[in-house]
């Protein structure tokens, strides 16, 4: 009888491994450097750091079942193929899926690691029971996870939930990394903040800013901005200002779309009070009154193995 | 043996019924105007002339099997009531589903008239053979219909789907009818379109337009802008293009959240084919180019009958 599962978070410098029970307890852990060879190569070294994991559980392997994945980049989900990655160089179309069921002789689900993330929080994090989450990771930049009656939307070609594309500005868009314009990663993503906080100081001509100083001395972080901003920091207000209209544009566009029991914000720029306070004033005048109903926003329940857990969650309904 | 299903579009001045085969032809037809009295005897009254349509068919009662209503306002679809309407007074948490299926003796399903138009796009439509599907019906006010893995998203309290409350404007926004700013329906909605026809005339000292003359002499309709911007009319091919912009904005905003195979548009607005034409040309701009790949955007493909035809789909998966 199975009574773990394996979830595996990739990431573009370190890959997490975690054995997780039903209830969600970690129960065994591993972390490797991401591996840079061949992507047939890297795979067999996580699926031995795999194996080596299961070893040092204590538990029975053969009570651990099921592998999920979660990567970044993009997948078909179907097949269990990532076709491109950024973070990860070389992997091009890597059949990964079917090289880990063969390395680990268990069934392997592949899942984009903010949906597996979203699959996470309904099984193991703030939105446990619910069946109906959106899910935004604030990072570097913006991505997100939906998860509808349940189930993880991947759309038509495994390309859903990029809500950090959706566009929330038309009049004066800001460019975004990805090359379009207006995009809410353009006001929301960690990159971007920082890109302000730096065109701020650079206007700040009578260093009013409580970081005119530090910024002399080291590189600022978006929890300097954070920081500066719960001091007082006029000019930081406004960036989080805007980055809370922002989102709660988004998270409204979100609303009114899928009427979701829950929206979960996760990933570094979520740790801000500031911000949720913020975002908690300004989303009830950014949406109708019924969709505020029964409604809850959240910061991730998971901690830091959300992505081992959301890997987890991913193989749920896996045969 | 079922061979036929009734579909009812409920509207606030007329309801329309028609008896539907599995291949989406309306082989009997039945319009009556909206009953005023109490809500129970006005679904009386509809329960009547659905029996009268029924009869006059030619088919033998028992081979028409479920009935499928789609209707304004805001509903519980799970227990089929209409919580409130405005086009429908005093229909106040109306026990419509139960009520019908008490009058008519079959299985009944209700559902937001958007959501069912969705369905009878994807069993009738454009969208044929299609599981992700979301339409936008541009009407009056801007209304839409999620259908994901071809079921309808209805959303943790039914709301899912007002895609017209989406915000595509932070810095400028426009009010909306529904006391919120920057949303989609301020800007591609029809009372909206109006709105700034008006105001574009009446800022036009010079007049310029060729719409100025026959304001004077009759009450302009949207189709009279389309009509001018068709004509070269610079005032209003500037409105065309703005609304085109918005709706843009709100398709690609649908993209990157849902990953859609068609977005079809539906309702008068929709009819403009210069308004088609400029957010073909502006929509590869708004979303990255894979969202676009094996991606559609149509018109309905339901006609006049469209809104029988969604009804009538809504109860596919009727027990």
């Amino acid at each position: 009888m199975e009574s773990a599962s394996v979830g595996i978070d990739l990431g573009g410098t370190s890959i997490k491994l975690g054995v997780v029970t039903p209830e969600g307890d970690v129960i065994a852990r591993s972390e490797i450097p991401t591996p840079t060879g061949h992507p047939r190569e890297a795979v067999r070294e996580i699926s031995l750091a795999v194996k080596k994991m299961i070893d040092s559980s204590g538990l029975n392997p053969l009570r651990i079942g099921k592998v999920g994945v979660g990567t970044p980049g993009v997948l078909d989900p179907q097949k269990g193929v990532v076709r491109s990655a950024a973070n990860l160089e070389g992997w091009n179309d890597v059949p990964l899926r079917d090289w880990l069921q063969e390395d680990l002789a268990r069934p392997v689900r592949v899942m984009n690691d903010a949906n597996a993330a979203a699959l996470g929080e309904i099984r193991f994090g703030a939105a446990r029971g619910l069946t109906n989450l959106v899910l935004l990771t604030l990072g570097t930049g913006v991505g997100g996870g939906i998860v509808l009656g349940g189930k993880v939307i991947e759309g038509s070609r495994g390309l859903a939930g990029e809500l950090g594309h959706m566009r929330i500005e038309m009049g004066q868009p800001r460019p975004c990394a990805c090359g379009l314009f207006g995009c809410l990663e353009a006001y929301a993503g960690g990159k971007s903040l920082l890109k302000r906080l730096h065109e701020t100081l650079a206007d700040d001509i009578q260093e009013i800013s409580l970081l005119q100083e530090k910024s002399k001395r080291e590189t600022l972080t978006v929890e300097d901005l954070f920081w500066a901003a719960g001091e007082g920091d006029g000019l930081m207000i406004r960036i989080v200002d805007e980055t809370a209209l922002a989102l709660s544009a988004g998270i409204a566009n979100l609303l009114h779309a899928l009427n979701p029991e829950m929206v979960v914000l996760a990933g570094g720029v979520s740790r801000s009070l500031l911000l949720l306070e913020k975002i908690r004033e300004y989303l009830p005048d950014m949406a109708l009154m019924a969709y505020m109903e029964n409604f809850q926003l959240c910061t991730s329940g998971l901690g830091t193995d959300a992505g081992i857990l959301g890997a987890a969650a991913a193989v749920e309904d896996l045969a």
